[in-house]
């Protein structure tokens, strides 16, 4: 699907033992897991992302803490998805423009389609918005 | 190498904006990675795991807070890795028991090389030593 959804992973354990949550590629991970990182000590209500990529798809997962995932399509319609649980992450398409917006310590993890090159980014809003004008 | 080891990843950002950790099939994650879980809300000083792999490798992180992991092979050497760091991760190939305590509000990422199999696990300990007796 190429558009932005919630994606439910598998989940197990209680208080006693702690949680675990999982993800199998070509199950719940859409895509060949090529690239993998995971962010934290991000400082409350700061703002990161804000970039499309052409080709990378990507599942992001709020680990701990709470991360709101805002992304918009060049025609302008904008989505918004609140993780705050480790059970689900949201699948973004390459076709997004993104940005997340961290508070109460998150810890954010994030699948990648792809390894990184710089040319797969488009970290300009109107060179995104060039782009895919189609 | 077949053996229990430290990998280090690739590190960026700062106190103002976070911290970042990346790791890439083939360079620093050397396996493809067919399943990942992560664990959190786990109670100070818990011990999980307590099994090992017949085929499975995996590649451990504390992304928050302390694990102690601690390998023995069938020969009975022991070792122990204390990950405190996100930005480093222990390598365990098939052939190790390990367990793993958590500290600190751990959160615990987990990179593995294939899709959960149960007979892909040794649970008990006698079973471990003899499948490895050579």
């Amino acid at each position: 699907m190429n558009t932005a959804h919630l994606i439910e992973f598998q989940h197990t354990g209680n208080e006693l033992i702690g949680m675990l949550d999982i993800a199998e590629t070509g199950k719940q991970i859409p895509f060949e897991v090529k690239r993998v990182f995971w962010t934290h000590s991000v400082p409350n209500g700061t703002i990161r992302g804000k970039h499309a990529h052409k080709i990378t798809e990507q599942l992001l997962i709020a680990v701990k803490g709470k991360i709101i995932v805002t992304t918009e399509k060049a025609d302008g319609n904008v989505e918004k998805f609140e993780l705050t649980n480790s059970t689900e992450g949201v699948y973004l398409p390459p076709n997004v423009w993104h940005t997340m917006a961290y508070f109460d310590d998150a810890v954010q993890l994030v699948f990648c389609s792809t390894v990184y090159r710089e040319d797969d980014y488009l970290r300009n809003y109107e060179q995104f918005k060039e782009y895919y004008k189609s």
